[in-house]
């Protein structure tokens, strides 16, 4: 189908969606988990043909792993989708409200975003993830996968399509687009009008394409390149296993800490206590010249890698003066995610907290934190590295706007 | 200076103006509106040069007199910049936080957007409404006005540079971009990395401009193709007076109504009424086949009218055969602005409140209410017509993001 008739369908579907109650929203949900396990024969088959295609194209094996469906994997993905019915609708929350003077009575309420483009790469698990989470929320969705899961992502989106029209509900409020190439990806980000924002979920030159290409407002989510600032007033042991955690407990991640920062003063006893920690994930240490001279296992660390999110066994590592210069540096390098400063001094706290310009700001925890399911948000579709409408993790509330409701009786300006 | 000097300098502003408190920010912000009055003289010395350019290019004398300054403009920029030290501050306003099972304490709290773009037309005035409200909510700002204005800028953003030196706070929280060519437009608008947020303030072609370059978050403003429905259970006498407030109070802004819709069975009661009361101000009436049969006085409307914001005293007029098919009209011709009903009937205006998706829908009162003052922000930098961060009239809360606090006693995950 034309993408412009696609995206057509998709908006008016969102319509319906918004003016659909959360106990409809709740059955098409549990209809949808439902379907997932029944027609579990039919989704592995299709994500055989894509593990196989990627086979023959020497695709390498971590990415084929990020294709692969099992048995376990679409029970797990059933499963947060029956999540899902239990978290509150954020939809008709209403946010505030007053009487104006002149008897005018204006409420501000939750509404859906409407129709959300949800471009992502190769895990044929954000398609149910991502669209469910949408739904839930009342809006509808336009999912770009990868060229490589194209038919695990069809057999995915029949299976929801089917079950929210055994619902009563529209099909298109789930639409795929199934020409994978550039081109028609490039026309779904510039698709003013018809899709009200784009969600990017991949890696940092998805997203980067995506801000570069898109006209449709962008959510930008996932980029961390996050530090943990040992300070000297820092409780040493403390900040041992809180550099560990950050830094090894799941490299993969965006919360993962990437740099470390040591305040001077402590820096010949840390270091080494350090270093012994992360010696155990055989942690490559790259440093500044004052690291190099107190861990003779660091390597000469170079200005990219200050800028690198090594999502690696690979730790950056800088003795610094002073808070202020601990700070100059994470503003200079920080990619808003998580920032971390560990202490026991009240002042430096308050002023990392005042002056770091981050979602996420800890003291005296491991970044790793910065996790929708963490913060209680009960779901999580990204976390937001920008400022504009959406903070660190989005949970439903973050998949709404909201509406002026203004209620009269005659009332002339 | 070099675009990406100036625009680094505003960034590190930026932070120094989030660190602020309220009181330094309103002691500011009075010395602005002092400093305003001082230097009168000098502004419209600077202004007059703008001005005899513009004459001697020919330049339409509407537009000259949006390029005016006067000892009234100028002292109404210093009122409007007082009425902002009285409005609370949002920065510091916890939104929300819980404690977390392992003891972490979260925090979400009101922080400042950053660096802002602005982007304008050849009114003088934006320079100083919109660079004061973006300090008050602790951001610093990078304007770009049109070239006709330059010297008027310029003249502006040094009393408002100087009145921040004397304050103690950076005279780079008010950048101006004096290269007033669209490629360097162009550049301001592809600035990530250093302008958090992008607001266009101008006429549909400006704000389209910006949404088809921009790679800097974007937040639409101000385009308004508003409609209202008169439907069969209206009061009429009711609806006369909105249809006729909404178009003709003040026809050349957002929220003034373009296209009446008039349910069938009230048309031909209505309509000559309506005609009767718009006659009064000369409206240009462009009807549907319908309306043309009963108001001889109508043009036939194009295709065109239905989409256009006239912004002048012309009304496209449409009957038709229910409320659905009201809905679907704006539902395909909004600009998502401010959409009115005028009805008796509880389940009509419920219809039409759940199922219009604009900015702000209104039972019973007309579109021109849409508006920063009326809605009692207190002030106001745009209204917004795109759902993502901000939807209608946006205040200083709008010109904030939000940011998550994380207190702990060494958690690790």
């Amino acid at each position: 189908m034309d993408l412009q008739e696609l995206g057509r369908r998709v908006k008016d579907a969102a319509a319906v969606m918004a003016a659909t109650g959360t106990a409809e929203k709740n059955r098409a949900l549990s209809r949808i988990a439902q379907e997932l396990r029944n027609r579990q024969a039919e989704i592995l088959a299709a994500n055989r043909k894509d593990v196989k295609k990627a086979e023959e194209n020497g695709v390498a094996s971590p990415m084929i792993d990020r294709l692969l469906l099992n048995e376990e994997r679409v029970l797990s993905m059933a499963e947060a989708v029956e999540k899902l019915i239990g978290l509150p609708d954020p939809v008709g929350r209403v946010i505030e409200g007053r009487r104006l003077e002149n008897g005018l009575q204006i409420t501000k309420i939750r509404v859906p975003l409407g129709a959300i483009g949800i471009i992502f790469e190769s895990r044929p698990n954000v398609t149910v993830d991502a669209a469910t989470l949408c739904l839930k929320a009342g809006n509808a969705v336009l999912l770009r996968g990868g060229k490589e899961a194209l038919e695990s992502n069809r057999a995915l989106s029949i299976v929801m399509r089917d079950a929210l029209t055994e619902c009563g509900l529209p099909a298109d409020a789930v639409g795929l687009v199934t020409d994978t190439d550039h081109e028609t990806a490039a026309q779904m980000m510039r698709m003013n009008g018809i899709l009200d924002v784009l969600i990017p979920r991949g890696g940092g030159r998805l997203i980067r394409t995506v801000v570069e290409t898109a006209t449709v407002p962008v959510i930008e989510t996932g980029t961390g390149n996050c530090h943990v600032y040992v300070d000297k007033a820092a409780d040493l042991a403390m900040a041992v296993r809180i550099i560990d955690n950050a830094k090894t407990s799941r490299p993969s991640v965006c919360n993962a800490a990437e740099t470390l920062l040591v305040h001077r003063a402590v820096a010949k006893e840390f270091l080494p206590m350090a270093a012994e920690a992360l010696r155990a994930h055989r942690v490559e240490l790259r440093g500044c010249p004052v690291t190099c001279s107190i861990l003779p296992e660091a390597k000469p660390a170079t200005e990219a890698d200050w800028e690198t999110e090594f999502l690696d066994y690979i730790l950056a590592v800088r003795v610094v003066d002073s808070l202020d210069e601990a700070i100059a540096h994470i503003r200079r390098y920080s990619s808003g995610h998580s920032e971390a400063i560990v202490t026991g001094d009240l002042a430096a706290a308050e002023r990392f907290k005042r002056e770091i310009d981050a979602a996420a700001v800890y003291v005296n925890a491991s970044t790793r934190f910065t996790d929708g399911g963490e913060f209680g948000l009960g779901a999580e579709i990204g976390i937001s590295t920008q400022k504009l409408h959406a903070r660190g993790p989005m949970g439903l509330e973050e998949l709404t706007s909201y509406q002026y409701i203004v209620e009269g009786n005659g009332q002339i300006r």
